[in-house]
């Protein structure tokens, strides 16, 4: 049975975890199609795929198929059921990774890049995702923190930008009651199926963000909101141009999001509190390790999107092929700033001075070591003999 | 008339006003005795300075002759006046530069350390300025404002530490009383003679820090806390091991202070508030100009303390003679990082490249490119073809 990419990424949708990036990368390297092909047909051991692959592949293709059998057959039922369906019964759309409309901006994820988002409201998401700004913080969180949470999110829907959030109680809601009352747009993104509005108590102000914005989802109307999937929700919050970080204790959830924009080297802010207040101590965490940026006022924040923007408008560079087969590519890193793949790609398991670099990369010492820097942030380069050298 | 050099810096001490460069390079370079009889009888003229001077000195020497004479002939009075008799008399004691208990972290200060210190209390001096904490602020603190200076103040005092501050109202008498409280030492830098405790409301207060650790001032008694010696004074306070602002509006005095601080090279803490409060915008300010790192504990400053002390350990390169005369030198920049002195002397008005900088200081690149850092920062050097430069 041949079903089409569209088809296959929404039953993907449904069958893998969100962020899963066995899934992800499997589907990067050979489309949806074929990667679901391989879940269904895929021989149990190694020589048996090898062969019903022709020898057109690698090993590394082969072992590939074997494990997609392995782990998501007997989830193929789930990838069976009729997402579609039910996501038009609830009068929700579905935008499928690269169709028109997609945010692009998710392409920062990689491989955990969802396959496909349900979407209530008349948002346009890739606007959205490109120029808007998460406001995220503490469900349990103080009267001075959802003013913060108000007033920024008033300023940044005053500039006709999305504000993205959690739609959760606390900073999530005030942001997105703020943005909705001055006008604005306001994106939810959930982590259960957009046909269950969560929490219950949000239920009037996450319709009010459908009538403009949206409410959104990587996983398919009748799932439900598990607390893993709040954790990758989360990604998707983090891959807009900035994140601020409003209130947060020193163990919240807020503060795995600005984690995943800081993997993302999206910017990020943080608004500051009483050195007494328990609800601010993360906020001062993420300051003190260099991770946010200190932000009082909406003008902080536009600076902020104003940096990040400026990156955006360059060209990012294309994701190279690593071993081809049948049309398809494994990923290799993406990178948001050009120097840094051109100093990733001058470096290797031999160590190389930055000088070396800087010259291999055609690019001023300042930069490549800025650039050096980021990489070695990320895992991807290391120190070594007073330059640098790949992370085995 | 041949006086002691002790005598001589008492007298200059109040004859110069505060900070005076001038007055303390032509001190440091011919001493204070022979740079008094300069006053006293210097040429009013070159030809005539360069005569009386009997040709063993430099054109620049000569002309420092001329302007010490026509700076400070008319304040001869004032240097005759009895400093001592008077800091006798109100049971203060006079410590001269270089003296046995001068603090040596003034000599950081370079061509603005001070002549003399005029103090009340049993203090050591020394210990107090190399291990102190300054902790500042604004005089109209709020109520969270003065909570955060006695809970810094007083677990500082706890590591027996001394708390440096202005004796002013607000946070500066916050941290003194509440270093009081916790038996511990406090030194109140004052802007006038240690004969009037200003403010006069801080009297008790004042008197108290004298049981153990003392009230300061570099004017001898008698002399009025005027307002150009409250912004010289800051610079006392913030020569002490790491400065901490509790809280500052954005044009707060306690802002000067951190800047002479990072002029020194000393790590600032800078205590975070509200985001909505207009006592913490210069707090805040810090941080996100990267002047600042914020606390919000006293483990965070002991921390800072801690990174600063490990460099006074090491040595610190001595001042090197420029243009000597009479036994006396010019001063060249301080380095409170022995890397900077080592960078600074590769670096001439031809640009260099950072390995070669590394290379002939004998520093490993980060070590350099750090040090580079700095003396940018104080404008000792600048970027030139992708390398530094002294700045012309």
């Amino acid at each position: 049975m041949i079903i089409s990419e569209e088809a296959a990424l929404v039953a993907w949708s449904g069958m893998a975890a969100p962020a899963d990036e066995a899934a992800g990368g499997l589907v990067s390297s050979i489309g949806a199609g074929e990667a679901l092909e391989w879940v269904r047909w895929g021989a149990r051991s190694l020589p048996a795929a090898a062969a019903s692959l022709h020898g057109r592949c690698t090993r590394e293709v082969a072992e590939a198929a074997v494990l997609a059998h392995e782990r998501w057959e007997r989830r193929l039922a789930v990838a069976d059921e009729p997402h579609w369906r039910r996501a038009t019964a609830v009068g929700a759309r579905v935008v499928t990774r690269g169709a028109p409309g997609w945010p692009s901006a998710l392409g920062s994820l990689g491989a955990s890049e969802p396959f496909a988002l349900y979407v209530r409201g008349p948002a346009d998401l890739d606007a959205a995702w490109s120029q808007g700004v998460a406001i995220v913080g503490a469900r349990s969180s103080t009267a001075y923190g959802s003013h913060m949470a108000a007033e920024l999110a008033s300023g940044i829907a005053a500039t006709g930008r999305a504000v993205l959030s959690g739609g959760a109680y606390g900073i999530d809601a005030a942001a997105h009651r703020s943005a909705l009352a001055a006008n604005g747009l306001t994106i939810a993104v959930m982590a259960g199926g957009v046909d269950r509005l969560y929490p219950a108590g949000n239920d009037a102000l996450l319709r009010a963000a459908m009538d403009d914005g949206a409410v959104v989802s990587e996983v398919p109307p009748g799932f439900a909101p598990h607390r893993s999937r709040f954790l990758t929700r989360n990604r998707l919050i983090a891959a807009t141009s900035a994140t601020i970080v409003v209130e947060a204790a020193l163990r919240s959830g807020a503060l795995s999001t600005a984690r995943h924009a800081a993997g993302l080297l999206r910017p990020i802010g943080a608004v500051p509190g009483p050195a007494t207040s328990p609800s601010s101590a993360g906020c001062h965490a993420l300051v003190r390790d260099g991770v946010a940026v200190l932000v009082t006022r909406v003008e902080d924040v536009l600076e902020l999107i104003e940096s990040a923007t400026e990156w955006a408008e360059r060209d990012v560079g294309e994701v190279e092929p690593l071993g081809e087969c049948g049309g398809g590519r494994f990923a290799l890193p993406s990178f948001d700033f050009p120097a840094d793949r051109a100093v990733y790609d001058v470096t290797s398991s031999r160590a190389i001075t930055v000088e070396r670099v800087a010259e291999r990369a055609g690019l001023a010492w300042i930069d490549a070591t800025a650039a050096a820097g980021r990489l070695e942030m990320r895992g991807l380069i290391e120190r070594s003999k007073g330059g640098w050298k790949r992370t085995p």
